[in-house]
């Protein structure tokens, strides 16, 4: 009989369809390898150089306004632009391409360069939260548009260049590999079982209860069965909202409540800002409102201390995601932490 | 009309049916985050501490014999190994796991701790697609084994915590996910064309001639259609052979060949020891000798030069991957470099 406590196994995603191989057994071994450097203890709240403070220039010549609370603005350096030709190009039925636009844009979470999320007041994450709807609505009914993702890379392990607390957006007319993967996998849960995918899952989990990080009236924070990072989680409401924009107004309280409580739990986990990269996965705009489960998937690099992380490299790329602690094993050391931030503590 | 070269367009990859974002005008933002270590420049050509090197001791009391040519060994820290119990484990319709077995190997390259596949000689590099060859035909051949994994990663930026040249072997009870998405593609495109989808594919390339790297008789090199990393290519066997183990003796000194020049240039690109994971794809064990048509996947982070890699974070995690600069462009910077390694130049 299989113990995934100890015996190597694998675990599906059903919201992809792909499979984590799990290596519970393989965390004795050693790790001579890269060190990563810990980010600096201490930024200012104002840094004149930085492209994203308040007030100070950005690239192409525009300048920032003197903002108190949220700022957005179209990115300088997008990734996808409005207007680009529709069309499809194919030299051979082996090689094809097609024309894609969109549009990518740039939030600030607030004015103060030396914040992240985990430091900010639940009200001030609030306003994020209603910043993220806000665009949401607009680019998600904006003609052409067929999918708006949200996201943040925080810290320069994850590729992020700016320490000054953001996201990006980039919504495009086409619908990423991801979502469409997802949106298949919840539509036809949903047609056969007359819920969504992730309320039966979230239901499961509340009385599993092994796979918890934290919990309020509105949001669940969990590690999901199928994690491929190690201290991967999923956030996802309680009510089968499609959307951001279906939340009430309680409900973007509890959104910005259990971020407040996931990313401080995350700090403290190694006493360190940690790094990872994260975004929501919603409706995209033509998907259907029933089958869709608003969510937020968290994709961090950190292994075994602030400098030691995992990388998905080799076998990884060319076969499967593998990882060395079960899920259950990172969601009992993410619950077992304080909700205080540990700069606090002291 | 679309203009590859300008407008930002999504591309097919008709191995695995997945899309990747090309933003070809996207190479002008400028770099302000992280800042990768060059490796060091010189290595002694033995190291006491070295658990690769002839002789030493490695995890468990185990001891290098005093080898010559390529030294093949079960892996001290397996990530699978054999006789795990292979059972279902279902708590939930939606949460799956099942057991998986499996052997891993290391093959040390040679016993120079100070090479790499660039600055090794040709006939070196056939002894090592003789051990490759040699494991693959055992491992592919061994009841339970689904499929054998032979894999590199090269440099500290891709977790490679050894600089000793080796490589990695993972054969495992089950398919892996990027090889079931492979052997779908590949067993349909015969079905329906009675060819390889590759031989079709190397047809086209071979006239077009724009995403070629290097050639020789036997094997070609290029930077594929669809391919997310910056430099990323593809070795490709002329001849639709299936696996390793279909190589005649010409062609394997024809894939040492390629290998040599292919590491050259990348070392050449940006004059550093050019990191990278790469790794075969071939016949799985139960499957068609006539569909399957062996190739390598190299997938290297550097994009700018030799501290500055590309990012495959918040975006592509969530949404799809993404890339700067057109597989054209980095063809040709490829293609024109010299297949002189840079260090025999001064
Ligand atoms: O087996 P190694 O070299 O210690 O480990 C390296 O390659 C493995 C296979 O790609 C990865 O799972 C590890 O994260 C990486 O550090
Ligand atoms: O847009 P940024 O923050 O400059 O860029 C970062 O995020 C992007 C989206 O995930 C990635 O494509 C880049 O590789 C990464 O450096």
């Amino acid at each position: 009989m299989i113990d995934l406590k100890e015996h190597p196994h694998r675990r599906l995603n059903p919201l992809t369809g792909e499979w984590v191989l799990v290596s519970p057994h393989r965390t004795k071994r050693p790790w001579q390898g890269q060190m990563e450097k810990v980010p600096p203890e201490t930024r200012a709240a104002y840094d004149p150089k930085c492209y994203l403070c308040p007030g100070n220039e950005r690239a192409g010549g525009h300048r920032n306004p003197a903002y108190s609370g949220t700022f957005a603005f179209d990115n300088d350096f997008a990734a996808l632009i409005p207007g680009t030709p529709a069309g499809q190009v194919a030299p051979h039925a082996l090689l094809q391409a097609e024309g894609v636009s969109g549009l990518c844009r740039v939030i600030c979470f607030s004015p103060r360069h030396d914040l992240t999320m985990a430091e900010m007041a639940v009200e001030e994450i609030r306003r994020v939260v209603d910043t993220w709807t806000e665009q949401y609505v607009e680019l998600n009914g904006t003609p052409g548009i067929a999918y708006v993702e949200i996201f943040e890379n925080r810290g320069e392990m994850m590729g992020c260049s700016n320490p000054h607390p953001h996201c990006q957006i980039w919504s495009s007319s086409t619908i990423p590999n991801e979502i469409a993967k997802e949106d298949a996998a919840q539509n036809s849960y949903f047609r056969e079982n007359g819920r969504t995918l992730l309320s039966d899952y979230l239901e499961f989990e509340l009385s599993a209860g092994e796979r918890l990080v934290s919990v309020n009236e509105h949001f669940v924070a969990l590690v999901p069965w199928w994690a491929v990072w190690p201290f991967e989680t999923m956030v996802i409401s309680r009510r089968a909202a499609s959307g951001l924009d279906e939340l009430t107004s309680d409900e973007r309280n509890g959104l910005a409540d259990i971020l407040k409580q996931l990313t401080t739990r995350y700090d403290n986990l190694f006493e360190v800002s940690f790094p990872y990269s994260g975004g929501f996965h919603q409706r995209p705009a033509t998907s259907s409102r029933e089958a869709w489960h608003l969510h937020a998937h968290y994709y961090p690099p950190l292994l075994r201390s602030a400098t030691v992380r995992k990388f998905l490299v080799g076998y990884e790329m060319l076969a499967m995601p593998q990882r060395d602690i079960t899920p259950e094993a990172a969601a009992l050391r993410l619950r077992e932490l304080s909700d205080i931030h540990f700069k606090l503590k002291i």
